[in-house]
């Protein structure tokens, strides 16, 4: 056990952004939420996977929605508590621990925040090690387990509890709901036990983000190449160094989905082309596929290191763009009809990183 | 109390069919719904509003989704059941009552196919007395009785429980799931006490709709006018006879809407237009308004005294068109604003039939 306080926040919020591969959220809005509830309830203790009960009742919290509209539509700051209580008289039992659905820069820190007003602890891992788009794309649907009963709540009072027969209806009726509730709602869904987690979750990201987070502040106060640093805790490869010349973003859907066009700076020709839906899922250089979802493809602000998320991509920003391996359970025949590129409608096969 | 068995089932239907002004949904189809179950559970009891004990606990059936769907997707015949006890597990009490959201050819027969099945009674009246598209458009909103907890179950198995702050936001998120779910679902919704049924209910609806549907028929067998005695029966003026030259209709945003055309035939010159939501709402006769929602425009063969809902209405059928006044609470000011023209987005107000 160890605990997450107000000092964490700026490395951890940095790390889960890079995390998240461009999507769950913008690190500043999810560092506000969770600092706020940080400075009123006091630090939110973690525990690892390991140390939680058997027979615990584990909540995955999250927020929902396209990250174009969280940033300019601030969450009240209820909505996760709105809906863990309606999940739990659904369930007809409280919760006993938090955990995040997906890291990503807001969707790290709002379980905090919500770990922190509940005075519930968090477990230090996630359903996805990454971000996805769609509520379906957790390990618990490989594992066949429920992520209903869901329940989302709105920033004006609205509660909604979906129970469905299968993970994607789940996904397909929240996002109806969502899209009407003003595209930016807190769910509280997908219920494990304590002895579900070791096949449910991605082990101790919350860690792996403080890490990260830490290693690119550092590299950056030691004037040293803070891009480096996160590719080197990351394990990953570096796809490309350029400037964005082009952004094509729309939220469409209860998504925002879009092209960036990367080109090369300092007398380079390369082009780099990122598809994404709220995460970055397809990187084409020169025109050839060099990585794809379920990867993770991630951008840096090349000089700061810190995360670009796919709704502030602009023209002109310098970045880099690194690939990581994913969880090798998302590149299992399962994972990849869950989260690979043909499902998002790309024409092509997973291509493995060459790391 | 008195019992509704198989035999009362026809004029039930025919006459809600012509209260539903055109929505609510086919006849036939909601007429084999409630025959299934009553053959398999027996006949349904019926209470008067008066009968019903103070503390009852009331929940209103429905069916909700556009007419145009429900003629090729019939219901699994389990959805209302599976909504009533999604309803009764976030009530934490079981209804004692069951009672029509609205009169209409199908969502007069669902709650019989529910009463029967669930072994409940049935209250007889309904929350409309006529059909509306939208589900805040009942008389519990202006009493400000909410229609939440509102439970939603389709034919796959997957349900949904909205809890919002207004029934306006009711409406709007359950219709996104309900487009979602394939445009037909059932509801379980606006629970009231019995207490409260003499301002939230139209009394005696039911028995209206089988004294129509009995007037209609016994008309028919006497070789009289079958139009003729439903218009007595709904104390409703006889707008126009002719034939439907024109069609326009589509399902979007969960509804049917149009307009249709109707002209004199034996060689007459009128026109009359209608322009519906589900339910017809405006009938213009050559280009002059002459009945509007919230009264009741309901259109019959003219031949068979048959309702014509707006998903059947097709070129060529010879009708006629009588309109009839609604619950004296629609004319109020707070009954046309949540049901009056103006509403629907048509530039005029409400027009008091001349009766």
């Amino acid at each position: 056990m160890r605990e997450i306080g107000i000092d964490q926040l700026d490395d951890m919020a940095r790390g889960a952004g890079i995390l998240g591969t461009g999507g769950g959220g913008d690190p500043y809005v999810g560092k506000l939420l969770a600092r706020e509830a940080i400075r009123r309830h006091g630090p939110v203790r973690v525990y690892d996977i390991d140390e939680v009960p058997a027979d615990a009742t584990v909540v995955a919290i999250s927020g929902m929605g396209a990250p174009t509209v969280l940033l300019e539509k601030l969450p009240a700051g209820t909505e996760e508590l709105t809906a863990l209580r309606a999940l739990e008289s659904v369930l007809g039992r409280p919760a006993t621990h938090l955990v995040p659905i997906e890291v990503g820069g807001v969707n790290s820190m709002i379980p905090i925040a919500a770990a922190a007003q509940a005075g519930l602890p968090l477990v230090d891992g996630d359903a996805m090690g990454r971000a996805f788009p769609e509520a379906q794309m957790v390990l618990p649907t490989l594992i066949d387990v429920s992520n209903t009963p869901m329940a989302l709540a709105d920033d004006k009072g609205n509660t909604l509890v979906v129970d469905t027969i299968s993970n994607v209806w789940a996904e397909r009726l929240a996002r109806a709901a969502c899209v009407q509730m003003g595209c930016q709602v807190s769910c509280a869904d997908t219920v494990m036990r304590g002895d579900q987690l070791r096949d449910g979750l991605v082990p101790a990201t919350l860690t792996l983000a403080e890490n990260l987070g830490r290693a690119v502040r550092e590299a950056r106060a030691a004037h040293a190449d803070p891009v480096a640093a996160a590719q080197s805790v990351l394990g990953g490869v570096r796809l490309f160094t350029g400037k964005i010349v082009d952004v094509e973003r729309r939220t469409t859907g209860g998504f925002a989905r879009g092209q960036a066009l990367l080109e090369s700076v300092q007398g380079g020709t390369g082009k780099l082309e990122l598809s994404f839906q709220n995460e970055h899922l397809l990187a084409r250089r020169d025109g050839e596929i060099v990585a794809t979802t379920p990867d993770l493809i991630c951008v840096l602000d090349t000089y700061s290191g810190e995360p670009v998320t796919t709704e502030a991509m602009r023209y002109g920003l310098r970045v880099t763009v690194v690939a990581a391996p994913c969880d090798p359970r998302w590149t299992t025949p399962g994972g990849l009809e869950l989260a690979g590129p043909r499902y998002f409608g790309y024409d092509c096969d997973y291509l493995p990183l060459a790391v």
